[in-house]
């Protein structure tokens, strides 16, 4: 349920957990295109700070499917939609650990009719992957956006 | 990769951030077992705080996914066993609502081999379904688990 209508730096009022300037308790998320590759995709370089923990040194496993949802709904602004996760599905394959550099990665895929499917990566600067996911995101219809838009306004 | 290796009530230093009490930003998440029903269920009821928002007013996916992982992961205790998640697949239905109450339910499912089968379920008072999970969790060894609560002495 991460949302994408506005592009990330450009508005000091939005307080998403995941990505919102505007709430200091976030992951404060911050992700640009690579390139103007075809498929989009966008990385954020981070460390996340400890108190995002499951067992000790480790980011909570719900962390890590945060930071993989973030990324594949950052995807979908350089799609063109604005969509909703409808799916998430996350595989670990190693520890993510608190506190140390890790990159995360969302790639779009494709779009078919209503839904837009997009992937996602964790991992360490040398490029062993400790997580991935693939995410299933609804689009939304222009009129549905414009209301919400209003309503924050 | 929320770890269930001690009971959520007793351990003042658990820091987690699904259920540590010792984590003042974390969710600090309570759940009790359903009765003694077998195949086993745990439950929390509680409202999540508005600063784990995604769009305004709803929980962020990721967030979503947490309450979920964790739920699955207190099970594991009731089963007789230390594991960590493997694989996490969420649906989102409805948005979950931040600052309102919610149910938060975790049920066994079954275990074959190494690896334990729980599912996930998020529910408004009412009974309306907003989210579900599958989880796949793998069984630590008991010298693990040794290891692990060694370190953390």
């Amino acid at each position: 349920m991460a949302r994408d209508s506005t592009p990330p730096h450009k508005n000091r009022r939005n307080a998403c957990f995941g990505c919102g300037e505007a709430n200091p308790d976030g992951l404060q998320l911050r992700f640009r295109r690579l390139g103007d590759e075809t498929p989009p995709r966008v990385l954020a370089k981070c460390r996340i700070p400890r108190r995002f923990h499951g067992a000790p040194g480790m980011l909570h496993g719900g962390i890590v499917a945060t930071l993989l949802d973030e990324a594949m709904a950052k995807v979908n602004a350089h799609v063109g939609v604005t969509a909703v996760t409808q799916s998430l599905q996350v595989t670990y394959r190693r520890p993510v650990p608190t506190s140390r550099p890790v990159e995360i990665e969302g790639r779009h895929v494709r779009v078919r009719g209503r839904y837009v499917y997009n992937h996602g990566e964790i991992r360490l600067p040398n490029g062993k992957v400790l997580a991935t996911a693939k995410g299933r995101f609804v689009i939304l219809p222009r009129e549905a956006v414009q209301k919400i838009l209003r309503a924050n306004d």
